[in-house]
């Protein structure tokens, strides 16, 4: 069982949202993935204590998938950090739309994530790199009839993989599937997912986030970041015998 | 003129390093890097008000040098998220040796940074990449006498270019000088320079800070990082005309 | 000075071509870039002796620029060869548009370089990496009013660097400008450029192409390409006293 | 069942070989990895018609593994090429030792793969990257009592992950275990294994072995390799309906 824990906050959730995703966005997609036989999903939010997010939610979450906009600033700093670390120490985590902006997502990149948006938009999202786990069952090409304009400039470090390019009817273009790994810990960004608009409703992207989930699950984990102290060859060799 | 900005603690400044660096290794690195006439040379320590690293100071900085070891901790959260984002913004960071743990370069990497490592060791440097502009004019290898074993695993994001490749006689690799971008500015990481070792006074290792230095200064530099909201493109050309 | 050839194909210069570019795309390009003063501007064409590239026109080239698109097949395996053992010992190399099936190309990427194209299409370019040396001066998008249009999937290793992506009002989009190394050499391949479209006589692309020559333009270049017996270290220290 | 094919040159079985591995290295592995339920195990060699390595070999072969040194000039170039396009297509291919200068090795990085070499060495292995699948259960270091070094510097381009490197008692330093993708299939390459000496008896690199033709077994393959001419999006749509 890959056990994934869905992130969001509260406090956008507003009649507008609720029409769309009843229960909110978190709400709607542990429905969908809770179909899956091999996932094991919860929630947790903002308005939780530690928004949600104990360590013994985190060391119990293999796959964390992130969606916030408003409120980044609200997410503490311990927290941000205990999930960045877990990262670091193994853990999946899957940042959703304007989740780019979030302190964990920001923390494990190193960069502003800063983009150029726009609201509403026609998308279009290429798969760039057809072979890759995350794309797998997914066509060439793909149309979202209303999403949130994403474009160029993304301040992110190079991608390890770009895997989908979105493309926008007023001109924009977006890299709109990327992956890094941080630590032991794999990241993959996605951006469709506004709020008001129901993409998550669309079949493919219910199946990009599915196996984004098994492809960011740990197969390696360590309980602490550390830099130790070695002793040299000789020694380590009588030693390991 | 590059405007060069040398950091140091002065905390770890005990008679055993000044014996090797009269005044510290900033003020010898200083001295060294003074002579080249198109750098501009300043030094900035823990101790001053800020760290050294006001904003004014900042902004007529295109590459600060960073040397740490036992103070990371007293450094402030916020001269470390400045100093991050001025290298998004556009400016030059070198970091050195111990430099690995520095609040700086692990919220730029958004990794751990810990790595193997042993007191008083020989090392020998290898050039991975000798067309790259921060290896021009060193040679296929060089030798270290006594330097701290730096080694695998090194918990660093892939490097956009590892450029030198260190072997300590105990029995340990390490990737020894590496770079990143992040938004707009790049980031060079160099393992040699333990502060009761010599190295500094190698004249390969010179060379290399000297290298790197030209490599990292800025040639495109923005005063703030944003998220615009764009106009679509039938309205941007409008305008652009 | 840095030594720039232009090659190209006379075969596909039929009248439409010329009604476009004179003497065709490479004479152009000669007398765009030739006003630069840094410059040392040379041609070469597919029909001359060695295609134009003698041992002695390479071993005088530091960038080497590449347009073709009807002939690749007639390109002599021993010239192609020629050209990508040139750039893994050094010398710079400028892919042109319908270039990404050329030859050298290919072969230094090592894929198939396949990718989607319709002809006559409108293009927005990007510029993804503003502070890239090829891209300074650059605007953060430019309008070519008629283009060929090449989409993904594009069938290239992952690119070094990606500084420019193409929106085309189709539907498509293209990492249009992107940079590798292979051995010594620089590599950019840059995707505007249809022999019946007057794109080079864009303002911008003249400018990003001249900014490609002095990035491409090698620091370090080799003889040959050696696999040598190495001595053991203390050997080499020894020889090296 | 991953079909694997093992491939070997005979011209070099000599009696010193033999006397290491009895059938040569290709029977050897075929032996040690027949034992896995998963794996289906054929050999080819060199001397065989078409190498061994017919269209209907290739496109029932899942993962290829190359073992070569004396003779990789004696491998036709329509050969090579089949390998690279099936490579291309979404074959696995693993390159083992002196397989860097092999054609299809060298066809797909477009690099020379030259490197420093010496007989007769210690070698100590160090995983860079142990939550990469290829180091699924092998150790932080392991020792190779006599290894052939393969030394800094290796020409090949950055690789997408460095799993493993190594050290030599000599005084060098290698990237010993990388990867690469080219179109959709994926390519490892492992240092160890000169004909001489046992390495491929050590547990752990039969390990590592195994994890690599799971990790490169293909979950995309396509038939050809084209450039497809593209309807416009409207169209596109239209006719998705």
């Amino acid at each position: 069982m890959i056990r994934v824990t869905i992130w969001n906050e509260h406090t956008l959730i507003t009649d507008e949202v609720l029409a769309v995703y009843p229960g909110g966005i978190h709400t709607y997609l542990a429905k969908v993935l809770g179909t899956e036989e091999d996932f094991e999903i919860r929630t947790a939010i903002l308005e939780e204590p530690e928004h949600g997010l104990t360590e013994a939610v985190i060391e119990s979450t293999d796959v964390l998938i992130w969606w916030g906009h408003n409120a980044h600033h609200l997410v503490e700093e311990e927290i941000a950090n205990r999930v960045v670390a877990a990262v670091q120490r193994g853990m999946g985590l899957i940042v959703l739309h304007s989740g780019h902006l979030a302190k964990p997502f920001r923390y494990l990149m190193g960069t502003s994530c800063n983009l150029n948006w726009r609201d509403g938009d026609f998308e279009r999202v290429w798969t760039v790199d057809p072979s890759h786990p995350i794309a797998a069952g997914v066509p060439a090409s793909f149309y979202l009839e209303m999403e949130e304009m994403y474009g160029v400039r993304f301040d992110i470090p190079t991608p390890d993989e770009v895997i989908f390019m979105g493309w926008f009817s007023g001109g924009e273009v977006f890299r709109s599937g990327c992956t890094w790994r941080r630590g032991h810990g794999k990241v993959f960004y996605f951006q469709p997912g506004h709020e008001t608009n129901p993409s998550y409703k669309h079949d493919t992207l219910q199946l990009i986030i599915k196996n984004a989930i098994r492809w960011a699950q740990p197969t390696y984990r360590v309980e602490k970041l550390i830099s130790p102290n070695a002793v040299p060859s000789p020694e380590e060799r009588r030693l390991a015998k």
